[in-house]
């Protein structure tokens, strides 16, 4: 396999680092191409147990090629991979995320609190990236998710589900929103500069995270660690 | 004034862009050395109104020179400032906080929150430097703040207060945890990397926000926010 720098359009992604590359290989063994490593990894013993069959490489040159950062000992090269939702489950829905750190973080904090199924709707930042990757500390692994081109056509496949967008002008606020009453519900959220679209108003319930009049908006990944926690305590 | 690149010792900084610098100049304007705008800056009207008898100057060389991102336009010259806390409000304290970034999204989610009082345990990411206002979006100007050399000093500067440490193994659920019935109590939250102190376990009410196994912790600023939220709306 010939690798290279990391292209969105390519079938194959990284994880950088040693907690994603463990979590990869927990979580999703049959996607792992190979394993590359540093001759100063340290932690190779570890690495080949959880390997088992999985081919592990060393090689200096192509870390320092793949790996934008210091301090990368490991990689694991994965395909990317497909998934549908589960209709039952709770969904995160992601509309326009602009920002693969942010991507990462959300996906992260969902796994944390359970919720393990994201829509995506583009365009978006790109999930397969390494930042992204990097960002979810291997958490994309855990979670299955899906793209759509539009709202509309999530809302299409995944129809009769509780909606509650979450925008600034929400007409409720989080702490006084309704209880879904099942898990067949979808907690949306916004671009990072722009916020949802004025039309998701009118879709189930919206609501808004009540704030000081001294701050402009909360940031995303906030704002979504809050509305996820709240309804997976006692919504 | 000779305006120099920001450095930790000097008794000045800066905002750098137009919203963090209109935050300066609406908050703090005793505070406000001078502006530098940018020929192209396109606001121009409105900062002169707004900036009553500050100087403005126009510096294009200055502005790139102390703007360590592109599209900056207008940089706020500000002189730093102590503050005393208030005793009978809610404090946040960070202990050891690593990041700047981290520590300016919190000073931003707290002043979202409503909470005006934030003690800095040190050693701890500079409160002052321009990547910390900018992720405050300038809500430093709208907080109190005050550093503490170890979590002793503050303790007894700030004696008979409800303490609420933020532990990954905290004793007690956030759901759970016993609401303080005033104002006078803190929200402990530790560093990023390392979190609080064992001895923590043994100040106050250890809280744990609950989360998955398939996360190692939740990222430092969503605790943080996932914290005070609850806390303000119904502790």
């Amino acid at each position: 396999m010939d690798i290279k720098t990391y292209k969105k359009e390519a079938d194959y992604s990284y994880t950088l680092g040693a907690f994603p590359t463990f979590e990869l290989i927990d979580a999703m063994p049959e996607q792992v191409e190979e394993i590359i490593v540093h001759s100063s990894f340290t932690d190779r013993e570890r690495l080949e147990e959880k390997a088992g069959n999985i081919r592990i490489t060393e090689n200096n040159k192509l870390i320092s090629k793949l790996s934008d950062k210091e301090n990368v000992y490991v990689i694991g090269v994965f395909r990317k991979f497909d998934c549908e939702l589960e209709e039952q489950k709770r969904h995160i829905v992601l509309v326009n995320p602009g920002n693969m750190g942010n991507l990462g973080t959300i996906i992260r904090t969902a796994c944390g609190f359970g919720y393990y199924d994201l829509a995506v709707i583009e365009p978006a930042a790109d999930i397969f990236n390494p930042k992204t990757v990097r960002a979810s500390m291997g958490s994309l692994f855990r979670i299955r998710h899906q793209k759509f081109a539009d709202f509309g056509e999530y809302a299409k496949r995944y129809p009769d589900r509780k909606l509650y967008p979450f925008m600034l002008d929400g007409s409720c606020s989080l702490h006084d929103a309704q209880a879904p009453g099942s898990e067949c519900y979808s907690l949306i959220f916004g671009n990072e500069a722009t916020g949802l679209p004025a039309e998701f108003a009118g879709y189930g319930q919206p609501v808004r995270i009540e704030q000081t009049e001294f701050v402009d908006s909360l940031n995303l990944t906030i704002a979504a660690g809050i509305g996820m926690y709240v309804f997976a305590q006692e919504k």
